[in-house]
């Protein structure tokens, strides 16, 4: 492969700030230093799926990673999934769903959006590590850049 | 940081072939697709070393992350390991020196020998990424590059 490999912003939306700051430390855990946008609900999140920039980068040339709760302060987490299959910037992204113990297992088949895969809240090391393998992403161990 | 992260090497050192195979498979479990160069003993590890090449790209660009069990067939892993601090192209190379339960205590302190960590043995998904980490790495998910 003659591309280098592309690092994702990884977009978080999720309304318990506990629960945020939780997941945030498990994919540090993980070893993983992915730039991580935090939304507190679906709209502020639903409003910047129509931004140019994701993390000061043109939205053509970021990928992005969703990691969504799918018990959303004002929408389901499924709404919002819909939402950014419809978005042009986002149609193609892979979105991790978040759901808590015994909700995620009548939400499991829904190919009709896209790439998509459930996890059990909190998101451990291990469930985000399977979650990656599940949608195709992968994780590289990189040297941090050479400070000048 | 303007320049692009770059995946390292990991180059494995491990005499027993059941040990490699698992090792290997928990690095994929981590979701971490780095290319692995591996080798059952330290002679041909060090034989490597002075090669210009690896995994086909020049030494220089290549970063590399040695895996090296502590007791291969032909030397002790610190000897390996003050092998690869003695190569010119190595000798700033982080590695991993993988011990069995209770072998790892006394060797835990060798600030002369450059970055180094100790991971009980067998090497598992959580202290792979524990290692990483103390060894000033990270890791990045990432979209594999598409294919034209």
């Amino acid at each position: 492969m003659d591309r280098e490999p592309r690092p994702v912003v990884i977009v978080m939306v999720e309304s318990d700030e506990d629960d945020a700051r939780l997941i945030e430390t498990n994919i540090r855990r993980a070893g993983v230093n992915n730039e991580i946008i935090m939304f507190r609900n679906g709209g502020s999140a639903v409003d910047q799926l129509v931004d140019t920039k994701v993390g000061g980068r043109e939205s053509a040339d970021a990928g992005r990673l969703f990691l969504v709760d799918l018990d959303l302060s004002d929408m389901s987490g499924l709404d919002l999934l819909a939402s950014i299959r419809t978005n042009h910037a986002t149609r193609h992204s892979p979105v991790i769903l978040m759901a808590a113990a015994g909700e995620e297992g009548e939400n499991q088949r829904r190919p009709d959006l896209g790439a998509h895969v459930f996890v059990s809240k909190p998101l451990s090391e291990e469930n985000f590590a399977q979650a990656i393998r599940d949608l195709g992403l992968v994780m590289t161990v990189i040297q941090a850049p050479e400070t000048d």
